[in-house]
């Protein structure tokens, strides 16, 4: 099993990355599963606007659509601005939603089978708000959704910090991360013994 | 199997509801799987405000809880009142967040292993964050969220019309709730066989 | 000048509650600006679900909206469940709602000249969410959105704490409601003055 | 006066967009009350991820935000995708955030005293959940809204049109559009002529 972090810092490598350090600890939580680990920076790629699989003249989401489409697991990593997912995370949302339109025989988006996590950062509130809109993003495109499927943390209201700069996890946001693996990995495998079964 | 369909319409028995409507959709299209048909309008019970199962003095949410305890299958079916999910639905959520803290021996909730599904209808627009803030919060409690999990319906902009004064179902309604059982069974058969592992 | 916070609990009196602290903030600053107040506990009137006016047989509603008409600045104020808006809170804005269709000689909604400014607190966030939500029905509704027209507090993801039992008020929360206020007064204060023109 | 539409569809120019054709609208309906119209399409510019007002390296938000900080309202105009707004209109908000840092003496950011006003197209439903979020995005950032400040149309649920292909606008719309420019105008002249008090 396989899985693809997409981590939706504004923020181009190398700088620091609140949402690359969640990222990292949501691989390591399921590398404890036998899951092997890709990770993707989105803003390093030219991600073109447009909701097609291939917007063309180069357009570098197909590479990360390749990545994509190789993972049984996404974990769809953001940071929180404006109380919302960001810009960034919008735009890999619009182009993993072309995918609904990618069907198999049986009439099953490319996306069928696999499971989608959710991890947000915040130095402010959002998160609950941001899981709420990536689920349904990527539930309407073909991703399930496994039981306790987001980890999340932010700072108290006003008095901003961020995750990268914590001394260290709180537990509380390090056993969430573990049970979502462990739950992911658990649905991951049953799809892919088990497909849905189409249409 | 079973399906309980939790009808969230602001109207008592016996007044029609678009939403009842599409309880019934989604629970026929269960049925077809073979799965066992229950639906309560939350309306008619006396569910009292607060975040506990049982509040007590004449609550009867916790009627409604063990109907949904025996249940595999959640349908959660809300209209759209200003673009929210109705005040009773919202009630409802509350009241099933409290499961998150009743857990069995391997710190597992009782939704563990528990298939949710959405399905919204409103005379205006609404239902995409509808469904949104339904996933989120039936995914915290730890309900899983079956591939394209949601089903709905909602009239033109500025152009109100009731999804139970319709002349027919949209085809492309109809095709997306008989998905979304055909999806909700498959999932909901494999973890009653495979439950998650638990802490 | 007048204002009505109405507070959406979900704890009826004499319960100690964080929203009931934080719509007495917003109070004691509007009321530095001279503005008169009332306040009202919504669970503790029987508000029933349904978007009239009134919705007859012992509906408590029509008591709490004669004080919103009597009101030129509304703070609404939820506490967060379920990273939502109170069950109470979108019962209020349901029927509050209503007001669209109530219409004066130039076609001017009951709230037409009211300012509404925004609470909210959480033992875990989702205010923005929250605060978006609210700025949308209310502003639907006739209400106008003074520049940063919200107040908020929630604590550190996963680490729940609740406003009411704070040592003291933040100094940025402080700073927000006092800034809200002003702005709130200054803006009511001249749509008093030059009500908006009708059609 | 002076309005200033940013209209934040995904396609460059000079490919036709139903969020132009919006912004047209409210930009006419406000040239009715004697405003100066300004319009850009954001997409036809590099504005760079960040949160600040310039990110530098051939950012060019600072020529949008230089006609923004010239006009007295915004109209901000978004398509829906996956439900949510662009990552383009989110882009925006993210630069446009960064003036709650930018304060006069008074402490005032430099959107005090401006209005926004919000208009929404989609051939899906979320034009609510769209409006919510953009009232909390630009009012944290100090824009003031006006009663019904939003005006919208999207297509019946799962029967995608697109608002630029309609044969002709419907009247509630045009009723709409019509309202807020004139409650727009109305505001932006009141502060205008007595802004904020600052602290």
């Amino acid at each position: 099993m396989r899985a693809l972090a997409l981590v939706c810092t504004l923020k181009p490598s190398p700088a620091e990355s609140s949402s690359a350090v969640m990222a990292d600890q949501i691989l390591d939580a399921l590398a404890e599963h036998g899951v092997e680990r890709d990770v993707a920076r989105v803003v390093d790629y030219d991600v073109r606007p447009g909701v097609a699989v291939d917007m063309g003249d180069g357009d570098q989401w197909p590479q990360l659509r390749e990545r994509l489409l190789a993972a049984d697991v996404l974990a769809f990593v953001t940071p929180t601005w404006v109380g919302h997912m960001s810009s960034v995370a919008q735009r890999a949302l619009e182009r993993i939603n072309a995918e609904s339109g990618e069907t198999d025989e049986a009439g099953r988006p490319t996306t069928y089978g696999k499971v989608a996590v959710v991890g947000v950062v915040g130095n402010e509130d959002g998160a609950h708000k941001i899981v709420a809109d990536l689920f349904q993003g990527l539930n309407d495109t073909g991703f399930t959704v496994p039981a306790q499927g987001a980890t999340y943390w932010n700072s108290e209201a006003m008095n901003p910090r961020d995750y990268k700069d914590l001394d260290r996890t709180p537990d509380a946001v390090a056993a969430t991360t573990s049970a979502l693996a462990a739950n992911a990995c658990h649905l991951a495998r049953l799809l892919q013994q088990h497909q849905y079964p189409g249409s």
